[in-house]
């Protein structure tokens, strides 16, 4: 076998290794947010640590994750596909660290929320993190398959979170108004949905991203509508 | 002159031209938030529009700083220090096109909260903009001149600008406690004061790129605590 053919299967085992670790950094800071959700609905404490004591492996990842695309950047010099294929990795990796951020966000907010009565049964802000969690997942199998069809369903639930936040906002504004005790506890509340909202929005880079890297269009504000072509 | 050697001008230019940019970039994102707290603070309806239509050209350079990232990366192959600065660029440009998004979340709370009686004098929420606002402009201009020193700065306000989001918090539940009136305008307080420290961030972020980048030290997460060591 020739170096250069030697050297090319190295790239390409080294580009499929850090695949498979933004998938495993993308179970994990899923694995986060459906563990912060629990401990605010089950009112369970201990999944407070668990979640914040997570935090630390994401972190490791994120290191490292940035430390291969680095290498497969200066060792490899890779070309067109392979080249944004590895700056997309950059981009999905800091947008995963995030959620871990926010899912450590949450449980610092569920955690003062189990301090006092539960303002209401939780409905809409569950299903807001089941709704986020999926479109994390589907955005990063997206970029592992280079499904565009997979990436464009995650940019269309965007508006129905935005949607369930804006209704939970309303609703519990109304218990505040009603009851000043409810207030501190709700705020917590707003500030779960708010969270989720966010880890919704890494979702959609990433999805953006997908679509970026396999069709070479960039959707991102509209841009289609104003192309730029900077000088190379 | 050689080819190479005039290859090698070219990508020099280009790469001062990048840093250009970016400055342009955090200039314009710098001058959404101040529009954004003078919208809130002068109780200036017209400011809101201003932010919102600010947005399209921070979203614009965003695309075109990305594309000049990647046709870098693509057409010089640049080797270590040139190509650590271009990975931290893409970040760098990410992060500035969300302080933009703040700044017009900003607005979205401010248009809100002058739908109402103003709920205390504002003194804590300007200061905290300011010292984002400087942050932002301290962290950028550190990745220009490579000044580490600067970049430290950045992360030590940090912690300023959360002690300062924990006092308005407190402050503002006071007031809502105390008068349901208070509750609708306060929480918009609470969302801005939320946004500024995500400012900071970003802000943070960026400086920790800076001296990732002139160091080769990793401070994200304590890194240097635990080193990582992938393969390449």
């Amino acid at each position: 076998m020739e170096p250069t053919e030697r050297t090319r299967r190295h790239f390409q085992e080294q580009l499929q290794a850090l695949k498979e670790r933004l998938l495993t950094m993308g179970g994990l800071a899923e694995e986060s947010v459906r563990l912060a959700l629990q401990a605010l609905v089950d009112r369970d404490p201990r999944l407070v640590d668990r979640v914040t004591a997570a935090d630390h492996p994401i972190n490791q990842l994120h290191i490292e994750i940035d430390q291969r695309c680095f290498t497969l950047l200066a060792l490899h010099q890779p070309m067109a596909g392979d080249l944004r294929t590895i700056v997309a990795a950059v981009k999905i990796n800091t947008d995963l660290e995030r959620v871990g951020d926010l899912a450590v966000n949450i449980v610092e907010a569920a955690s003062r929320y189990l301090s006092h009565a539960p303002v209401k049964p939780l409905i809409d802000i569950p299903q807001m993190a089941d709704i986020a969690q999926r479109m994390l997942r589907d955005a990063i199998e997206s970029f592992v398959t280079r499904d565009m069809a997979l990436a464009q369903t995650v940019l269309d639930r965007d508006d129905r979170l935005d949607g369930l936040k804006t209704q939970v906002f309303r609703e519990l504004l109304t218990y505040m108004l009603q009851d000043p005790r409810t207030v501190e506890p709700a705020l917590d509340l707003v500030l779960v949905s708010r969270h989720l909202e966010r880890i919704g929005d890494h979702a959609t880079n990433i999805a953006e991203d997908v679509i970026f890297l396999v069709s070479a269009r960039d959707v991102r504000h509209h841009a289609s509508d104003h192309p730029t072509t900077p000088e190379g």
